[in-house]
């Protein structure tokens, strides 16, 4: 048993079984040549087979999305010409089996890569397969958050956004990390999910193996044990409970809503509470046709998913593609910079065909589904593009047309585009991308594209101005939407809903009814004018506490 | 003698030869094949020398940086493996001669676009050499504004914001267009310089060919001869007066700055009356070079660009480089959206020596120089950023540290910014292609890429205002500091140096000094408020015509 002693930032107490979030394995070496080729060959299939197996093994215990995704991870693994191609690196050039696969999943990735667009998003799938079957070679853990199969406390150098995206919080008994500081990514996400957690517990990543641990999120103290420990989660309340009303607690509603792409996604969010669809992305409906889906295609596909939200509210965004996610049928050519391309409601400007076919099939799944629906068009610049749309989308005798803002120029002239539409909703990922003019999957700009950026915070205050002085409701369906903490931050910024993953809303609403409005325009107002991303978020907790 | 009626644009009238703006030459037939392939294919030699003649004539009556262009032109018709290739295709594919140049030349294009880079943006030369070769072949004009000898009047269907950039406005007598209206850009451009113009002449360009015309730029009428005419200038002054001393009619001083790449440019600045220099761009030290220049060569080459200069400002920018503009000792990956990714700054945050060094020889050239050197950083997107940069500029003994403001983040917390460092200077290029979201090269786009756009001007007043509060001075020196209705706008923004070509700056001094400051701040506050480009350039031009 050992004592470490790190910085409390997220009280209450904890005991159980340690999950430890595994660093990035070093590239693994290309020498020494195996003794026998033939048998250290022999040795990948096994691997990738284990691998694949545990995949399936998850994707049966899930459902919708995930299942789906993960039975794909796990089939990647199998794939017959990456398996061959490393047994051969093996015999023919004599590599260690980890190099090999290192080396032939290295290629396929690269493929995929110069292949483009959709396929391109496949990389890091074919990474994480790597990873695994490497780390399964040479008997270590895989990187990244495990997979967690009972609640557990996690102990990490520190967790990036990436890493918590996926975190089931009800498995997770408490954070620890070796780094870090008290407004960390850790420490605020332990907070708004009610999560003991102690940051900067410095040597507790070189202790020797750890089986449990009991962690004090209000002294600090982290004590370990070889021993398993008796599993108890937190002393405080870490159930999220919220009334599946979105607002404030003094009743100021901000309707707290889910981002959807299939039929799947749809039956996700009405479980998890959502009140209606701030961000229906239309693209699977295309994907992987070479031509055009016809209208009733289109509506078949758009009804199945708006059924679960029969008499709700659902915003259909139509078709975002561009030369950085081509569809065939659309030829377009290769743009050097595709993110400042002709992409998203450009795309219709010459093809005003597709846009329309699109909006009939929409305005068909409303009524066959019985949802409310809204439509709005991606990547609109100015307000004569706005007003476009909005005459297409009437003529197609829809009610409600709205235009996404992720150009920052459609920001800075909201009050003539909610003129011209009726409402906005602010796409967070790219309006960053574009205010730092920072490649949202860069990562080496990582820093810039932080949602809590003063910058990004002040263009958001200037749309929820506007739509006060209008009278027309503001969304946010952008990842910012996610964060608890920013919820209400944004909320004080004059949003009026939040759209995010089905898995976040319960947290985010819960959040949102901690606090009045009047809190949330304080917090806001710090934040906003804060210098620099980290000070933004310092002050909201300060103020939100 | 026909007589057409247009639309007076701008008033006075001339007479003189006519020049006509070519239109862009169809794609040559592939067909048919020539009779004899060995004579078609001996043609394109011939033709090709006379074009590169044509250009290095033109190259010997110029001086500076346009003569070395003019001089790389000429070589690439010449290029033999480029002529041979061509000649191949005639006699192997039994192509005629202007397709076989045609398709030599674009997969030589594709070449260099495919090397990215700086190689990539001699692309647009190559079209250029194959257009003009083309047009030799087929007899014809080689599209875009011709080369003018001797003063003429300038017939087109309309004119781009491309085709004007170079225009030589001492030899336009004046300008008739077939299409565009009073707010065109022709239009615009005409009254700024006082050309007299015609625009919407319908049927002027199917005219039979046209030797003389007169043109009443009163009337809008047109008189077209068959015979020379008698060349005369417009009756109205059309010389450009300008004092020298940049700076509004009731003396509001606006410093007239030039940009510059070059020590020809420098030169050429001094002779168009620049009072000092808004943009030294510091590329041309570093292409072409294997290895980072070391510090004597950069401070010998910058003190040869700062010396026109001895007792006048000039703002020197650091390096500007990135994965669009590739320096192979910086060894810089290839990215998704080079112009999202790291470049300017960022990519000296890694490397801090490269600036270090950059700065050290700035330091020596300005004592060596005798000019008044301040220092500025492109890409910078936060004032932490700024004020690292600042940091260094003031370790390094130089006085004066600015930041470029190009990315929207940087003018949406320009107040902060300007609290970091002692100046800023707004490119408007680089910024507008940010805040909509739209690449600057792309002609699909050029209409968003427009510097009246109000959603830009909002965010130059925003700098201004934070200037005004700082009391620190706010320049421009992207392209919209060269339209002389826009320098008044930008003056009543808030802008306090504007930084242009050379060849601009007399009618942009001689512009700002026809209004007040208070004319140029009600015109300002008019055009940023327009609903889209061509109100706010409309609106402006009624305020201060």
């Amino acid at each position: 048993m050992s004592l470490f002693t790190g910085v409390g930032v997220s009280s209450g107490r904890a005991s159980g079984p340690v999950a430890r979030v595994a660093e990035p394995l070093p590239e693994p070496a290309a020498a020494p040549a195996p003794a026998d080729a033939a048998a250290e060959a022999r040795r990948i299939r096994p691997a990738a087979e284990a691998v694949a197996n545990r995949l399936f093994e998850r994707a049966g215990a899930v459902g919708g999305e995930a299942k789906a995704v993960l039975e794909t991870t796990a089939a990647m693994a199998l794939d017959p010409a990456l398996l061959s191609q490393a047994e051969q690196l093996v015999t023919n050039n004599a590599l260690p089996a980890p190099r090999a696969v290192h080396e032939a999943a290295n290629g396929f990735a690269d493929a995929l890569r110069n292949a483009g667009g959709y396929l391109a998003e496949r990389v890091r799938d074919i990474h994480d397969v790597r990873d695994r079957v490497i780390a399964e070679l040479l008997g270590a853990t895989p990187p990244g958050v495990p997979d967690l199969d009972r609640p557990s406390v996690l102990i990490a150098r520190d967790l990036a956004p990436a890493d918590t995206a996926d975190l089931d919080p009800r498995l997770v008994l408490a954070l620890v990390t070796e780094e870090g500081g008290p407004t960390s990514h850790t420490a605020i996400l332990a907070r708004a999910l009610g999560i003991p957690a102690v940051v900067a517990a410095r040597g507790i990543l070189a202790a020797a193996p750890v089986v449990g641990v009991l962690v004090d999120g209000d002294t600090g103290s982290v004590e370990t044990s070889g021993e398993p420990v008796r599993t108890q989660a937190a002393e405080r309340d870490v159930r999220i409970d919220w009334n599946g009303a979105g607002g404030t607690a003094d009743g100021h509603a901000v309707s707290v809503l889910a981002n959807v792409g299939s039929a799947s996604d749809a039956r996700l969010a009405v479980d998890a509470g959502a009140q209606g669809v701030g961000l229906f992305r239309t693209e699977f409906c295309y994907l992987g046709a070479d031509e055009e889906p016809d209208v009733r295609t289109q509506r078949a596909a758009y009804t199945e998913v708006l059924a679960p939200f029969a008499g709700r509210p659902v915003v259909v965004r139509t078709l975002d593609a561009g030369a950085d996610k081509p569809l065939s049928f659309l030829d377009m050519g290769a743009e050097p910079n595709p993110a400042l391309g002709v992409r998203g409601l450009r795309v219709c400007f010459e093809r005003p065909g597709v846009l329309d076919r699109q909006l009939e099939a929409i305005a068909g799944a409303e009524q066959d589904s019985g949802a409310t629906v809204s439509v709005m068009a991606p990547m609109v610049a100015t307000a004569d593009e706005a007003a476009w749309f909005a005459d297409r989308v009437r003529a197609a005798g829809l009610g409600r047309a709205g235009a996404m803002i992720e150009v920052p120029a459609a920001a800075l002239t909201a009050d003539e585009l909610l003129d011209a539409v009726d409402f906005v909703s602010v796409g967070t990922n790219d309006l960053a991308q574009y205010v730092f003019a920072a490649d949202r999957m860069s990562g080496a700009l990582a820093g810039l594209n932080d949602p809590w950026q003063p910058a990004l915070l002040r263009l958001v205050a200037l749309i929820g101005q506007a739509g006060h002085r209008l009278g027309k409701p503001v969304g946010v369906c952008g990842e910012a939407a996610s964060d608890p903490l920013l919820a209400g931050v944004l909320a004080g910024l004059g949003v009026s809903s939040l759209s995010m993953a089905a898995a976040a809303v319960p947290a985010v609403g819960s959040a949102l009814a901690s606090h009045t409005l009047v809190d949330y325009q304080k917090a806001a107002e710090e934040a906003k004018n804060a210098p620099n991303a980290a000070r933004a978020r310092e002050s909201a907790f300060a103020t939100l506490q």
